[in-house]
């Protein structure tokens, strides 16, 4: 395997010069190396992307002109041996939405992973399920029978995609099932329920990974190599809004005992494009509280706003709503800028600087992240995002809601 | 005269299909009318545009998808007679960057008013200028002659272009000497002090005006149209940023007692942009402050972040820097969003929305500023921004370094 990278901020249009595709079962070892001018070098795994796709982009000069060196650790330790053809087991816990129109449709075009069992408490969903995606009823669950999952060894890994009021509960619940677990985001309730999901995992020998799909995602990458690299010199500021607009008035999503609230829900994404964006961890917080529907708004907040300060001066001015759609992240530099607009949505993640064009191939978001998490488990290798990403957010998350009891008072984070 | 528009927010290029442009004196009578698709008409005046590059600009296809009726409360007012040929005489007080590469240039462009005199202490920029631009010794001051331009008739305007500490007494001092007065933003120290010099300008009966420049702007007028006759629905956050490197460590703006920080000086643009993206005041503000350079910022603000709530509901989260360079103007509405980057620049405002492409013809900012207000005083008509709007700002900028003080607390500004 061949990963040729040039830490080069180059400037311009890209061109397709070279193809190198292993037919191997690693999809780590399976990408395309490109150059743009003659510096730029560009290599990314393959898998996921429409090969088409990308090479119609780069036929048509567009696309990427920040070089990426994205999975590079990670592809230098895919070396391992795995078994030929295997596919780990995925229970989903939580029929929604986020598991209906996305990770199942997403589990169908896994390499390393596949849909085998479910959790419901609905049995006209199970039965639609099963169905729909040929699953056996004996990997069929309700809130009831779930723990019996120990004894099921088609499945490997529990998916909770559950209100976040119950992350913790079924995550634990998983992992002393013996079952790996995916958990999806805002990771819990608290900073304290996290450390129990952790430690939990740990206790089991099994492995927590946060559904935070951006991690997975080609431009994402690039962000947090060019906060790891700094091509255009110090982080100085970023700027985030994620929102979207919510009129189920008797969502869970409008109830804080369930997790509600547009800070735990979409405020994430804000937070975590300014941590990925500056590759630092907030040394403090502050933030504000705002609603224009009130009746609605009883128990979370519609609106936020929140700063945070980095250790290297950087900042970061965010916000974050039920009540309208946005979502963009604006980052300025010493030597330049780059804006993503959408930055966390599902698919179209684009954006442009100031050395031109920001934008990968598109992937399934999911299906690269899932995929991706079965193959490091077959590897037995450290997970991209494991719980401890999902607790720095919530410690901030925390602070947030802290920081607006107190009327924007800025609150200091420990290291 | 023949003003026609649609209000309409149309998308798609704009085509030139009709001129109409008059030849008398009065400005607001000169304009163009343009047709896009067969929805929308716009319309503006056409003085400082460069009419060459406009209809280069139209005949591209290139440009403004907005419906604009910029100037229509203005231009029906324009049926005022005025001396044929006459301009009215300013003079700049204080030469620094200002009123050197742009006030004095601007007024060689201007049909209505004309650089006639000059406020300097620097007998070397006296010399400089006189021979640059023609000006008689009779019209040259320092400021300790300052007050005997009350017996100069060449002068019908001060501008006041001096460190915002100096505003308040030159503006005094001018209307005192009964001359009409332009100041420069920000404009004064306090809203106390603002409220001294409306107090004055009134007591002497001459009119005030503030330096913003962008509400003479187009793309600017656009944006407070959209405001007004919400196209895309009510306005629910801005977000917006205004800053630039300053490397200057002895310069006034790092001075506090002179007007320093870059609140002050950069920040009004954010507030400025949020307060006419809403066209609302604010009814509350928080604020937070940040430094990167503790040594060069001892006495002004190098970074803030501040939020104001408006009547409506809208939220705008903005920021400042004298660390960074940023320039742009986000708003998002209830059936779309806009774009402008930049947004207060000296010239290049453009932008891009939800309907399409947002920019108008470029003008000379400052050369359209002062014929209108030099056409406003000579009409005497109501001036499009007076000291009233200045004294809006300054009372938000109070509250926001209240809130610094008090460590982000929330400030109610008083209706």
């Amino acid at each position: 395997m061949q990963l040729r990278t040039r830490k080069v901020f180059g400037s311009g249009s890209f061109y397709f010069r070279n193809q190198e595709v292993r037919t191997d079962n690693l999809f780590l070892n399976q990408h395309i190396i490109l150059s743009a001018n003659p510096l730029t070098t560009m290599s990314f795994p393959e898998t996921h992307y429409s090969r088409r796709a990308f090479l119609q982009r780069a036929s048509l000069g567009v696309g990427a002109t920040f070089a990426a060196a994205p999975l590079l650790a990670a592809a230098e330790s895919s070396s391992l041996p795995v078994q030929d053809g295997k596919k780990l087991g995925i229970a989903l816990v939580g029929l929604g939405y986020y598991s209906t129109d996305l990770l199942a449709p997403a589990l169908q075009q896994t390499q390393h992973c596949k849909l085998a069992g479910i959790v419901t408490g609905t049995p006209e969903k199970a039965q639609k399920w099963k169905e729909k995606y040929n699953i056996p009823d004996k990997n069929i669950y309700n809130y009831q029978t779930f723990d019996r999952i120990a004894d099921n060894a088609d499945i490997d890994i529990v998916y909770v995609v559950l209100p976040p009021s119950m992350h913790a509960e079924y995550t634990i619940r998983a992992a002393k099932a013996g079952k790996h677990v995916i958990c999806e985001k805002p990771m819990a309730m608290s900073a304290k329920e996290c450390q129990q999901m952790i430690e939990a995992c740990d206790k089991a020998g099994k492995k927590l990974s946060i559904g935070y799909r951006m991690h997975f995602e080609p431009t994402t990458q690039e962000v947090m190599r060019i906060a790891k690299e700094k091509p255009i010199g110090k982080i100085q500021m970023v700027a985030a809004g994620a929102g979207y607009k919510e009129n189920r008035a008797t969502h869970w999503k409008l109830k804080k005992a369930m997790g509600g609230g547009a800070m735990m829900d979409m405020g994430v994404y804000s937070l975590q494009g300014a941590r990925y964006a500056t590759g630092e961890e907030p040394i403090a917080v502050s933030a504000q509280m705002f609603t224009t529907r009130p009746d609605m708004f009883k128990e979370v907040d519609e609106t936020v706003t929140f700063q945070l300060l980095f250790p290297s001066g950087a900042v970061a001015n965010l916000h974050t709503s039920f009540g309208m759609g946005m979502n963009y992240l604006q980052v300025n530099a010493e030597k330049g800028w780059y804006r993503l607009d959408p930055f966390s949505a599902y698919s179209g993640i684009k954006g442009e600087s100031s050395n031109g064009p920001l934008q990968f191939p598109k992937v399934n978001q999911q299906a690269t992240q899932v995929d991706e998490v079965a193959q490091s488990l077959m590897q037995n290798q450290p997970l991209r995002v494991t719980g401890a990403e999902g607790l720095k957010d919530i410690r901030v998350v925390e602070a947030i809601y802290q920081s607006i009891k107190a009327g924007g008072k800025r609150i200091d984070l420990k290291a």
